[in-house]
């Protein structure tokens, strides 16, 4: 059966939709000349009004890699004023007095549960670490894992998760000691043998910072696992002192959490203030 | 400033964007005719383009809802052939004898680790349950977490999250006993209360089942919080005897585990001989 050549305004919606779908995959322009029974010269000037579109309503762009291995990747990205507008939003749900929990802690689970929400964090942090080569994005369970994920799914890295208790059904594991800077106390970090591979690249994501004890536990999962830390990033930050972690970026921060008057000052993170990839 | 009228090319690319990046939301039509500053029957004319080519392709489709408060949404699918495709691959990876832990268990957490995989595993479930009236998709920590946002990234719901154990930062929790139906043990199982209204149809993910007790567990919760089950999905069962819960619809299917001479049978699980929604 001979396939037949697509129209262009089908070929557009067609190739938009391949394209965001896959993000960061190199996909050979052959393909989509044989997909579409079109010229290649035809699928580029398509492919120059897709980049066109996506920049000018600041959604990413399309990277064209000449040569014989070449083709083109959608690089997913959210403009500035949209991530402004997003944390700017996020700051008044956060900053309800109803949230505060004992310990001082932030009751959070609605906002990640909610998957529009993490979609949008995960563009956030996808544009913050666009540049930086990533093998394998590590968070430890559970909260940080919807936001490991969310950013996983637009750089296209796996996910790895480090555990406070061992796992039957994770095989042979390393275990560090993190060191709560809140309690002090000692609580053991693990992490399957199988999840890592040495040398790897390693973006951190979690949820909340206080001390920094678990982005240090996680750290030190790295070094036993030779792994270069590339950036660390959480969701929100509240400053302690006593800090274990200098450098990450958060995209919340919290403050003056007053448990007894149930008052907090919420604000956007420092992600427009400080560099935070090596 | 006054907005210039978007070409149909440049149109059809945002107009797909739009979309896909937003799907089971109605958006008004008049909206898009603002953004584009185009006639809505041009944009009528464009949505039937996009809802052929979604289609074809077996991606979803377009539903249109007429009336004032009415627009077009995008519902996402994935067509049989492809589900069949990415099953068998599923079976073939899962298949290799040194994924058997000891207990009978499979090493799972590199293929829930890959963004790929999971959208795809996502986009299965929620095309099964597409049909159903869903208000939140419930998981238990932590294997089920990335299953559960793969789907809900589809179906746009939020994921709430069951746990084993008590977390300070949850609030308030509803907590049922599980019983473990391989070795028999007891498992308390927690359910914050600020993170399901009452009444609200609830759709249980997971990600392997043996005998049924988690799942089992997950209906409890829900009995408790005034909750419907309207349908439960793992990714893999293995059949064991004794099982607790019948209506279930798993993705892939793993017998004849023997630990000792490293083998096992794995197929396409039960997603295409039952009924599995209400």
């Amino acid at each position: 059966m001979e396939k037949e050549k697509w129209k262009r305004s089908a070929r557009l919606v067609d190739l938009t939709n391949q394209l965001l779908s896959q993000p960061y995959k190199l996909i050979p322009l052959t393909m989509f000349a044989k997909r579409y029974q079109s010229a290649k010269s035809s699928i580029s000037e398509d492919l120059t009004i897709i980049d066109e579109v996506f920049r000018n309503e600041g959604s990413g762009e399309l990277e064209t890699v000449a040569g014989a291995a070449g083709g083109v990747r959608y690089i997913p990205k959210l403009d500035l004023a949209r991530t402004e507008e997003i944390l700017a939003n996020l700051c008044v749900q956060l900053a309800k007095p109803e949230r505060i929990l004992p310990g001082g802690f932030l009751y959070m689970s609605d906002l990640l549960g909610n998957p529009t929400l993490l979609s949008e964090v995960g563009r956030i942090w996808a544009t913050l670490f666009a540049g930086v080569k990533i093998d394998a994005i590590l968070t430890v369970e559970t909260k940080g894992i919807p936001l490991a994920y969310a950013v996983a799914n637009y750089l296209r890295v796996p996910v790895v998760i480090a555990r406070y208790d061992y796992r039957v059904t994770e095989g042979s594991v390393v275990t560090v000691n993190t060191v709560s800077g809140s309690s002090g106390k000692l609580k053991p970090l693990s992490l399957s043998k199988r999840s890592l591979p040495q040398g790897s690249r390693v973006l951190i994501i979690d949820d909340f910072m206080k001390a920094g004890g678990t982005i240090r536990g996680l750290q030190d999962l790295c070094f036993e696992f030779e792994a270069t830390v590339v950036g660390a990033g959480v969701l929100a930050e509240s400053h302690v002192p006593g800090r274990l972690v200098d450098d990450f970026v958060s995209l919340i921060s919290v403050s003056e959490i007053h448990e007894r008057d149930r008052t907090l000052r919420v604000e956007i993170g420092n992600l427009f203030k400080d560099k935070f990839v090596e």
